[in-house]
């Protein structure tokens, strides 16, 4: 069992009747904000309004940047940076879901340096992020978890490149959770965070570390909190328990706690973040087509007990059936959950992907190495997993 | 469903081998450092060289103050406050059990004040703490999660009095949580510990307040945890995955995550204080005899719901019995581990209490109103408890 730092100091505001609360936590970075979003959806549904008056009510000066695309770009994070520059920037308030979130993160880092933010990305450099501005955000989406996690994921349209990185200084320091913001989130994107975060989980869950018991538990509770809830919050996208349950559970799937001391590699994170760099699909959706296929490829006997673990504690499937049925099961009802209940497209060629770039997607996303997560994967393994989503 | 805040910028460091951040830490806070311990249990298992080694290594100027009691005296922490004050010390290092870190915190709050540190406590009073010397904490018994939570209980014995407060300033800045430091924790104390722990999420659990689900599971893992390696850690004293989630277990049984948007008033805890103020018993042993007896006390028609949720996900009782049959046995299961498993005493007389005292400890614990727990409880309520656990 490895030793760990446990060190998550984000404040949260969670529930319905918080945001009163914005201003003076933003007065204590400064004056001059940086509100960021994405398109007009925070307009539809009042909460920019609703955040602009909080602001300027607080006395604060609102300097504002939209148009953060899904698997936001550098080009948006460079613009942001340069804002930060310009107006003086004291404090970024990011409004919008994971990518929202993670273009300000690295916006706030470049503010503090007189580089291009890509070199905080781009593995050939990877200059370490000393310090950022202070960061502030209001969840809209229940997925990716970068409300409470020090990490973002940019995309370089130009070289068809997408990395993700990790910084202490990137952690906000104050997120918004109310699950209200999540009503207006349709049926598919809610499908597609509940992929994300089931991801985020099973990467750390099927892992070859001894870890704590404990902490298998509250893996096992979170996949159980989604598996109950996001097909409620399909069917009624006003219902506050299933939207308060899921964007708890997001955050709590990936801000490190359910880590303990484990430190072994991602494995379907890097194999889906080459499809949404060449083809633009959503994270998580590219996360539900790849993650039953992987576990298949790495069921054996030496891994087996884990798909057991998880079919019996997830899935409540007979512990006393043979082991290998009992983890065959356990992908199935894995797949059935994910094409079913959350009707997502099962394979590859349905959502616009064909053989064409699996040679260098495959080389990408092991990095020209090794892949040394639950089962070492090569260039080769992946390229069979991407092949085994082909139908 | 109650809006939440959810903020424990506590730094924990998880481990065997972590102390060597210890300097590092402390030095955050100033060079003056006044150490607080116990009796003579961290000399014997060495760790009270390595702490002294690993401040002199830091350049650190070393203050002690040894003889903190458990269930900790307010006269420990007023020499404490007062031996901040004459040596003008920077930091609290506190190294031992939830009694040398309560007292410790409140030691650290009294240094910041010109009046005596019991106004904190004293329900007459109640002086609000408004800041506190920072305190850095290394564990040595899993139980009251002191280490990570804000809070603190005091005795006070020329009045038998003893009360828990909770101030955001007394969280502790860092955590050292080593499981090999509670390896020469004795049988008896691991599961009076348990006990202790248990109750911290049943007090949670058993709540009247709608909750997220997600929580619940939590608090069910954390249950099945400390049910699952209690005995192993009893039996097998240097069992590190024992001893490491009864540790992690500890902490999050009462960091404050677990409640959500719950606010509901705790029971056995108050009934408990009042005896270990009268009679100076081990918290976690007056728990373990108090817990079922109330649990059986709230059983009804009303209340069913949550005992059969707690039988059938904790103990594995079987979910098609009828609700009373498996809410019976779940109580039953839990006397069974306290009891049974942990060999705690079942009795008040066995602890040598007797009726003297019901009248005065039942007002008391009710603070003279109602304990608006699980159930209401009157002080008529309280003595019926005490009364059936005199058998």
């Amino acid at each position: 069992m490895n030793d760990f730092i446990y060190d998550i100091p984000v404040r949260v505001y969670f529930g319905r009747d918080q945001l009163h609360h914005l201003g003076e936590e933003l007065k204590k970075f400064g004056t001059r904000v940086l509100m960021t979003y994405g398109g007009g959806s925070i307009k539809r549904i009042g909460l920019y309004d609703r955040v602009v008056k909080e602001i300027k009510d607080a006395g604060l000066e609102l300097f504002e940047l939209s148009g953060i695309e899904p698997n936001p770009r550098i080009e948006s994070v460079r613009k942001g940076a340069q804002m930060c520059k310009e107006h003086n920037i004291d404090v970024l308030l990011a409004v919008g879901g994971g990518s929202t979130i993670d273009a300000t993160k690295f916006m706030a880092a470049g503010a503090c340096v007189d580089f291009d933010p890509w070199d905080f990305l781009d593995p050939a450099k990877r200059v370490k992020c000393e310090r950022a501005l202070p960061i502030v955000d209001i969840l809209t989406l229940s997925a990716t978890g970068s409300e409470m996690d020090c990490g973002g994921v940019i995309t370089n349209p130009e070289t068809r490149d997408k990395y993700g990185a990790m910084y202490p200084p990137l952690l906000p320091k104050v997120s918004f959770l109310d699950p209200t913001n999540t009503f207006s989130v349709s049926p598919y994107q809610t499908a597609c965070g509940a992929a994300d975060m089931m991801s985020h989980i099973i990467e750390v869950y099927f892992n070859t570390n001894t870890d704590l018991y404990m902490l298998d538990c509250f893996m096992e509770g979170l996949m159980k909190t989604i598996i109950r809830f996001a097909p409620v919050a399909m069917r009624e996208p006003e219902n506050y328990e299933a939207r308060a349950n899921l964007m708890w559970a997001s955050s709590w799937a990936i801000n490190g706690f359910i880590n303990g001391g484990k430190c072994q590699a991602w494995s379907c994170h890097p194999m889906e973040h080459e499809l949404s760099a060449f083809y633009d699909i959503t994270h998580g959706l590219g996360l539900a087509i790849l993650t039953p296929r992987w576990m298949e490829y790495c069921l054996n006997e030496q891994t087996v007990d884990k798909y057991v673990q998880f079919g019996v504690n997830v899935f409540g499937i007979d512990a006393t059936l043979p082991q290998m049925d009992i983890a065959r099961k356990a992908i199935d009802s894995l797949s059935e959950f994910l094409f079913g209940t959350l009707g997502l497209k099962r394979t590859l060629p349905e959502v616009g992907i064909d053989r064409e770039h699996f040679d260098v997607m495959a080389r990408k996303s092991v990095g020209g190495r090794v892949l040394n997560g639950f089962i070492p994967l090569r260039e080769e393994d992946v390229k069979k997993i991407y092949e085994m989503c082909m139908s």
